[in-house]
């Protein structure tokens, strides 16, 4: 989501050219959706993300994944470990709508595919969470299946960042803002172009450690801050033909980019990155003894590492650019990073 | 659960003492409970184990995790591996139950402690789980809340073994059966004696590759079998004092009681393991800087090792002894082991 | 290495048909030469394995690591776990000779591909060790560069096994023995067979745990047996065309091959897995962006788990068999297997 | 090593305290050597770090590892994950040299405890390296036995940085420079400080990626640089009376570390960290069935792992600092940082 007050204050930081609308929608097929809830004591919500339109069942995705720091209660991790694929959308929400989560997910297979847990195996739901506690009242458990249906159903290329769905009360090196996306175009050799893009959902970091393209913004050495007990999620997709063992090592240079922030991923942060690629799709089907799997050099993964570690980076930023002020059911409210870069500039 | 036809069959099998009950409640502190429902198309139901009575959450227990083949959609293992402790009681049901067991431990959590999600930060609900699919309706979501709080409220150190709780539907090998225990004695020098106990939710196996205490069944070649898509859950309990790394090492040893058995960890069998110890209990306390830990001498452990193999492998078999074949929703049973044993006999 | 006598004595126990030769060089291209040392203080010797007759370095196979218990010192997993693939043969020998056997592998490499170190990455070289201390003066670093050489000169389809190369000082559950080797001819549907291998280094075990075919041999209760301070290598090959995470769970299924015989992964024995494939050689070609790879559908992996974990069993089985009882430096000597079943039989 | 120009540059970037002598040996009782060869085609040599005074084989150390990207040969960390300590001092090399390395570790543990691979188990060797074949001739084996041997004797509190030892030919971010260390106080609560100290042997890093203390030196793009083939090793130390999970999680801090200095972890890099804590020495003793083993609350490492990272950041700072030019067998030579930097500001 382009901002030319943004671009300019982060120019000359990057070094790889970005997707044209610099979202992980410009990974074609991949579409996000948001639900927000904001009244009463609620200010949560739920974020979809759907690696394609098919049947993800039918049609399962490669994918690796990088516990950064496993503090963390997400759902289905040990079976992509396993297995390296996943076959469901990915669903992001606050840590006590996981359930809620995994359960809408099982239904939506299940409608797709009649036969789940029956002639076919059960399906392994794909959800991840940050902790929103300090502005929502998360012993609520203000997500309803609805909620996570209807972020489903509303997902499209473009889609809000910032304080929205899953990040409507999450905060980034304490500025409001919670869902960030950015891409980066990769390319290898003279002739293949690929689009690696990152969507995360950002509750994570200490203020007093946060670099804005490598400058810390406060001189403050942290000492009256509350311990980090946030946590980063952390999605990256790409149309480039990577096996789950080349995905696991693109999603673990995410500690790069939260390093390049000032993160020193905190013990009660759960980070967690999970890579997806949208190739070798019709290779999933289960007819086939064997399938033709279409797979990058390894020895060209470089690029692609760089363009995991800018999009991230540059995601988080705009997850906090995007960021409003709420006042939580606590009385709690977070500054916006925008006003504050803003008005330093006057 | 000591029965002497069934001690007649295997002696001679095994090398270590039994615990008293031969239960994983030889353990102490250690309680099991079930909820069963049978009826309709429910053949299903939840299995509660708690490490000890207290709270689990300010009372947190060292874990560690094996997984022996990640087909699987357990809750919480992303936490435990990273910081090795469990923090709530253990529910293990069907599948698609997953998210109300995991509902149901965070509230209970917050019950006993109301500052979770506040002051305090969230809780790691515990919840594994096998398809009951062949007998139970799975698609029905069975399983609700009322049912996973009756088993926690309902355990105890004498419990009931075979097709009852999360293992109703179950089978193990081809025969009825889901849930298993026994325990080993283990002597350490000649002044230290532990326990390690075993309780499993056993739905795996195929019928041709069974071995009861190392002897072939069945003389078929399996040709005609469906293939094993069932999964085991294998807790692992020990008063010895064991770090999490240690409780790692002893997990892992599953396999080898699988292997035993005639298991190959079939591609389509979640074989997930944890252990934990109940020692080092009052050294969980959050208000000190650093804490005593007691922790065996690493190049003890061959006889935690020896214990582990036996308990698991004694407890699926105890799983089958006590089956009881019922017919599914969908017209299915499964043959008794010790029907089927004792008439060999005659 | 077929032997009437030993498969009247396994007959029945396996289900899957045997490779021709029942060798790991069934899977073709596989070749195994060995040198041994046996004169004076020494006991040992190399082997080694060669996964193709080509350059390995230029041409590297896809593979797959399970570490079943890591109190090891072989060299090279740290680099095959990260990308999947080996670049050298594959020497065996004891535990004090892997810097040996590194050296070796390195030099031969640089001899094929001058540019290592220099235009091209440096090389990782892959050697795996059991301790062979009970018959061989193992501090007196018996093995030689020439030995290791030798070894990879006089690799062919055809090789001893037994107590020779480096299984020359092993002893496997009590009796001598150290290198042994299996095959199964896996069916995949109608049309596809493909061949998996195993050749181990075996020098692990309790005696009193062990069970041949299931039945135990011994009835002593092992009281006065010394602990398990072996170790066993576990290599697999197979022209499947399987991907490095598949090979790592075909590797992984080698723990239940040795809880069938009796073993619970004791403490002190590293035992260690890797599996290899043969297919898809053409695509390590570093000149293309993108390679086409071909790779099992993953839910026909069950059969290949069942063959590696039948392979592995009779591959143990044999390195005793075919044991010679010798008496090591320091006067000890290990019963022969061979001896002791034909002599109980009479 | 203190350089007041040096920390002229660097202020305002850090928040921790320093040690007194803000190197790796203000933990005490670590000590490191160095022997440099830089002669004829030789630009290399061997770095030396012993973590106690004492046997280390007797007197074992909790230790954690992070493979941060594993294309890399380093030996004995199978061992290390699975025991969680190490058991002699480390050696750090060019790639060629871990078999000398690891020979002379094992002769050296065996000079001390004459009973390994007899009476007491073999021991396990710990080496690490980077490739200086851009400057070194690797292919000459320049690494003796001697020159190894020389690094563990010459051991002491004090020792130099930059281009000495096995940094001797390497590079950083395109800059002369290997051998790196850095310490930091690490305050728990009012009553508690631990300190932490890194050595780095440092050879990795695109020049045009490098920021120094966030700021980018450069501002070209990188087109016409060499891709980036080195690597880093890390190795952590601390007082802190940490289990080797928690010297897991510290360790894998790093990456946060070379993250902030522009590193996206490239492929061809082996980033492997190794962290051990020099508490708990006298816990080892294998005389007794349990010990007493003193451990930091999981909750308060925050601070530790804020140290880790600013010690590796500032650890290779240092390296690239000290860094001198010098030309390469083959005509090579890299800038020094330190030149380049002041020049700059005249």
């Amino acid at each position: 989501m382009r901002d030319p007050e943004f671009e300019n204050l982060t120019s000359g930081w990057w070094r790889l050219p970005t997707g044209p609308t610099n979202m992980i929608s410009d990974v074609a097929g991949v579409r996000v959706g948001h639900c927000t809830k904001n009244d009463g004591s609620a200010r949560t919500g739920v974020t979809a993300v759907l690696p394609h339109s098919g049947n993800m069942f039918s049609q399962k995705l490669e994918a690796g994944v990088a516990v950064l720091n496993g503090f963390g209660k997400s759902v289905g991790l040990v079976q992509v470990k396993e297995l390296g694929q996943i076959e469901t959308p990915i669903l992001l929400s606050n840590t006590f709508a996981m359930p809620t989560c995994s359960t809408v997910l099982t239904k939506r297979a299940i409608a797709q595919n009649p036969e789940i847990g029956r002639k076919l195996p059960t399906v392994n739901p794909l959800a991840f969470e940050c902790n929103d506690g300090l502005l929502n009242d998360i012993q609520a458990l203000h997500v309803s299946e609805d909620m996570a249906q209807a972020a489903l159903d509303s997902a499209a290329a473009e889609f809000e960042l910032g304080s929205v769905g899953a990040g409507t009360g999450m905060k980034s090196f304490g500025f409001a803002g919670g869902v960030g996306s950015a891409s980066r175009l990769v390319q290898i050799g003279d002739d293949l172009q690929y689009t690696i893009g990152a969507l995360v959902l950002s509750n994570f970091g200490k203020q007093s450690e946060f670099r804005f393209c490598g400058k810390r913004l406060l001189e403050t050495n942290g000492e009256n801050e509350t311990p980090d007990r946030g946590s980063i999620i952390i999605l990256l997709a790409t149309n480039a033909p990577l096996c789950s063992r080349q995905l696991k090592r693109v999603a673990s240079r995410s500690s790069a980019a939260l390093g390049r922030m000032g993160s020193f991923l905190g013990h009660g942060s759960g980070d967690i990155a999970l890579a997806f690629s949208t190739a070798n799709q019709a290779q999933t089907n289960v007819g086939k003894a064997t399938v033709q799997f279409e797979r990058l050099n390894e020895s060209l993964l470089d690029q692609m590492f760089l363009g995991a570690v800018e999009a991230v980076e540059e995601a988080v930023l705009t997850a906090m650019w995007h960021g409003k002020s709420r006042e939580g059911y606590d009385g709690i409210a977070f500054p916006e990073l925008r006003n504050s870069m803003l008005n330093d500039k006057e």
